[in-house]
């Protein structure tokens, strides 16, 4: 897509830091980075986010993020992965993409957001209103 | 796994909320949800987490999150995945998971942890080190 940043990167418009490439798929540093190695997976195709992006494309995604996962825990301590879809979920660049974030032992990060737990809830009516 | 509260989960000995099930993967509601629809994707079988997940359970595992996300997008306004490997990376049940959250529009919430950029990163030297 024209405007997009990350098919600009995918194109070789815009220069990135790059970790990982097939024909499927691109992987490189966030330019951004909040940890050593943060790390951006993204389809070479343009998808917005996991609403439309292809089985193929997905299937091949999260293979090259197994990939890099496993090779990064080789030089880390254990990595996130973290993936938002839509603005009211804080996606911010609208192409799909994995945030890969390798962790070190006592590095004083805290990548998990969920400090309260919903008081009340009723998971059964809610496992009805959800249900597949 | 015999120890294992997720194998308990998949063979009936401990009860959840069922989301969506099929032959290889089962998805239910977090039992302490922080937000309204909390739910979490597994293998049926026992995976400690990525880097020891086979491409057949992982693929399936994509798959069934990407079918719930669209399920989700009806009734919410944007998901949020998140997934930790290794007690480093805050992983507290050993069984590969996947966390899915539902946002809503406004919903208050933060589930972006990354407040602040590493200053003076040398991105080269760090893709240098870490290019597959």
């Amino acid at each position: 897509m024209d405007d997009c940043i990350f098919c600009k990167i995918i194109s070789g418009e815009v220069p990135c830091y790059k970790i990982y490439e097939d024909e499927y798929v691109l992987a490189f540093l966030d330019i951004n980075p909040v940890v050593n190695g943060h790390t951006l997976v993204i389809p070479k195709k343009h998808f917005v986010n996991i609403f439309d992006v292809d089985d193929f494309y997905l299937e091949k995604v999260i293979a090259a993020i197994k990939k890099i996962a496993n090779h990064y825990n080789q030089k880390f301590d254990g990595i996130n992965i973290l993936n938002a879809n839509n603005k009211s979920a804080q996606q911010s660049v609208f192409h799909l993409h994995f945030h890969i974030s390798p962790r070190t032992i006592d590095d004083g990060k805290d990548f998990w957001p969920y400090k309260v737990v919903l008081d009340k809830t009723d998971l059964k009516t809610m496992a009805e209103r959800l249900k597949l």
